[in-house]
C-alpha cells in the first residue's frame, strides 16, 4: 500500500513512525505547508512535496493521511483532497461531524473516492466501543472518561493568558467517580463530579501568580466547570517531567439483561497511552488499510469507523484471522 | 424482525429475554428437542414447535438462533439449519473452528442464506478487541484472562467425579498477573501464573473428602496446571451463594510505537457479566440483526464478527449513529 501524509506535525510523525511497523505499507510522500526544501524527514528517499503540488501524487497514492486541526485545517483540506485521492483524517470536533461528513461526501462521491473521517480514539475507538456496547445492551448507560493525560486544547488555553511563558494541562478522571459507575448504580454525574483538572505552568519573570492561578480557575468551558488545581513549575522542570504527550480514557456501559433487569453487566474499554499523536497515527493507519480495501470493491463516498467490517483492518487472511484471534 | 430461537436451555432463555430488549424483534417461535406440549416459555402467544419440525418455519424467519453446545450439538445443528434460514451460533470450541466454518459455509451457500458463527464474548466480543488490538499495534503483545467467573466444563468435570452431588467452579485471574502486564513489560505468563481455581463442592453423604480433593487437584488439563482451593459446602450453601452464572474477563493488549519503540500502549477490554448466557445471547441478537441485513443486502455463506461492520449491529440510521456515539 502506498501512504502519503498530507500536514508534518506531531501527528505527521507519528505516521511516519507506524508506517514502518506495517509490512504491507510504503510511504511514498509527505506533503507540507512549509518550505519542502527546509524539512527533514525521518524516511530516507521519500520526497518532501509543497502541500499545493499534491495533485502531482494523483493516481500514485493508495491513501493519504491528513494530519491537519480539526478547527481550521481539515474542514477545507479533507473535502478539497477526496475529490482526488482516498482519505483518512482525524476530526474530532464532535458538534461539526454531520457537517463535515455532508462536504467530505459530497468530495469524494464527485471523485469517486473513499474518505473515512474521524479516526482516532475520541472519536474513533471510544466510538466504535459506544456503539458495540449499546447494540449489545440496549437501554444501557454510557460513561465516557478521559485521562489521566494532556489536553492540548486546555494547555493552550492556559498559554494564552497574560504572564504565562508555558504550561501543561492534565485532566484525570475521578476515582470516586469511576467507582460509583463500575457499582453498576448508573449515577448521574456532573462535570464536576467525573474529571478533575491539574496544571503546571511556568509563569514569566515577575507575572502576579495569584492572578494567573484565579484566571485559569474561573475560565468559562476550559476550567470553570471543574476541580482545578494549579502548580507554579521552572521550564526546566515543565521539560523534564511534562514533555511528553501522554493520554488515554474510559468508556464505561453499565448495562442490564433478563426478564426483570435482574442481571447486571459491565463493559469497560480502557486505552492507556505514552503519546496520544502516535497513537492515533496507528488508529489512521489501520483505518488507511481498510479505506484501500474497501474502495477497491468499489466502495465510495464518506464513510466512519462504524462502516468498516473488523477484518478489513488486518493484513491477516480471514483464515489467519480466525484462527489467530477468533 | 422475526426471530426463531433454536434450543431452550440457559441461552435460549437469554436470547427469548433480549428479544424483549429490542423494539424492532418479535420472537415468533421456539423450537425444542424436548416434547413442545411440555414446554413452558415466557413469551405469551409464541408457539413452540418440535425441532424436527423446523422447516415448517421456512421463510418466515429473519434469523434461526441456534442455542446448542458446541461439542455435539452445533457440530451437527449449524450446517444442517444454515441450508434453510439465516442462523447465528455461539460455537467456542477455538480449535475446531474452521472446520466448523468450512462445513457452515458449503450449507449456507448452497442454500443462499447467511451463517454468523462463534458470536458470543469469546469468542465474539474479545476476539474483536485482539484483532482491533493487533491491527492498530502490530507485534503487539496480547493476553486473555477469564473471570472471576463460573466455568461450566470445570464444575462438569467435578460433578462426575464419585462422591460429588455437585459443585461449581470460579475461573479466577491473577492480580498478580495483571498487574506485570499492565506495567508493560510484557511478561511471558504460565497457565499457572495467569489464573487460579476456585471449587465449592457438595459431597455425598459418607464420600472420601480428602480423596476428591486430591483427585481435583491433579485433574490433568482441567486443575492439574493450576493452583486450585476446593471448599466443602453443604447443597444449601451451594444454592445460596453459587447459584448464579457471572463471568467476565479481559482481553489487555501491550505495544509500543514511536521511532524505536520508545512509547508504550495498553489497550484493555473488561467484561464482568452477572449472567453469562443472558449476556451472551445479547451479542447474539445484535449480531442477528447484522445478518439479517447483510443477508438482504445479498451476502450469503459463513462469516464471523471480524466480517460484520459495527453499523450493522445498530438499529439507528447512520445519521443518528455518528450523532450519538462518533
Amino acid at each position: 500500500m502506498k501512504i502519503g501524509i498530507y500536514g508534518y506535525g506531531n501527528l505527521g510523525k507519528g505516521v511516519e513512525c507506524a508506517v514502518k511497523q506495517n509490512p504491507d505499507m510504503e510511504l511514498v510522500a509527505v506533503f507540507t505547508r512549509r518550505n519542502p526544501a527546509e524539512l527533514a524527514i525521518l524516511t530516507e528517499g521519500v520526497p518532501v512535496i509543497a502541500a499545493d503540488e499534491v495533485l502531482s501524487m494523483k493516481g500514485r497514492l493508495d491513501a493519504l493521511i491528513i494530519c491537519g486541526g480539526s478547527a481550521v485545517d481539515l474542514p477545507e483540506m479533507t473535502p478539497a483532497l477526496a475529490r482526488h485521492f482516498n482519505v483518512i483524517d482525524s476530526f474530532d470536533t464532535h458538534a461539526n461531524i454531520p457537517t463535515h461528513f455532508a462536504a467530505v461526501d459530497e468530495a469524494a462521491r464527485a471523485g469517486g473516492h473513499l474518505a473515512l473521517i474521524s479516526v482516532g480514539w475520541d472519536p474513533g475507538m471510544f466510538s466504535l466501543n459506544r456503539l458495540y456496547a449499546e447494540a449489545i445492551l440496549p437501554g444501557s448507560t454510557g460513561y465516557t472518561f478521559w485521562g489521566k493525560g494532556i489536553s492540548q486544547g486546555h494547555s493552550d488555553a492556559i498559554r494564552r493568558l497574560p504572564g504565562v511563558a508555558d504550561a501543561r494541562q492534565y485532566t484525570i478522571p475521578s476515582e470516586a467517580a469511576l467507582e460509583a459507575v463500575r457499582n453498576g448504580t448508573r449515577p448521574a454525574l456532573s462535570t464536576r463530579q467525573k474529571h478533575t483538572r491539574e496544571c503546571y505552568v511556568v509563569p514569566r519573570e515577575g507575572a502576579d501568580l495569584a492572578r494567573i492561578e484565579e484566571e485559569i480557575c474561573t475560565m468559562p468551558h476550559y476550567f470553570a466547570e471543574y476541580d482545578t488545581t494549579v502548580h507554579f513549575i521552572t521550564a526546566e522542570q515543565l521539560k523534564q517531567a511534562h514533555s511528553g504527550m501522554p493520554h488515554g480514557g474510559r468508556v464505561i456501559y453499565s448495562g442490564a439483561t433478563g426478564r426483570h433487569g435482574e442481571h447486571r453487566h459491565l463493559i469497560e474499554y480502557h486505552l492507556q497511552l505514552d503519546s496520544n499523536p502516535e497513537f492515533t497515527a496507528s488508529v489512521l493507519l489501520a483505518f488507511a488499510r481498510a479505506a484501500h480495501r474497501m474502495h477497491a470493491r468499489g466502495v465510495v463516498g464518506c464513510k466512519t469507523v462504524f462502516d468498516v467490517a473488523p477484518a478489513d483492518l488486518s493484513p491477516l487472511s480471514g483464515d489467519e484471522l480466525r484462527a489467530r484471534f477468533l
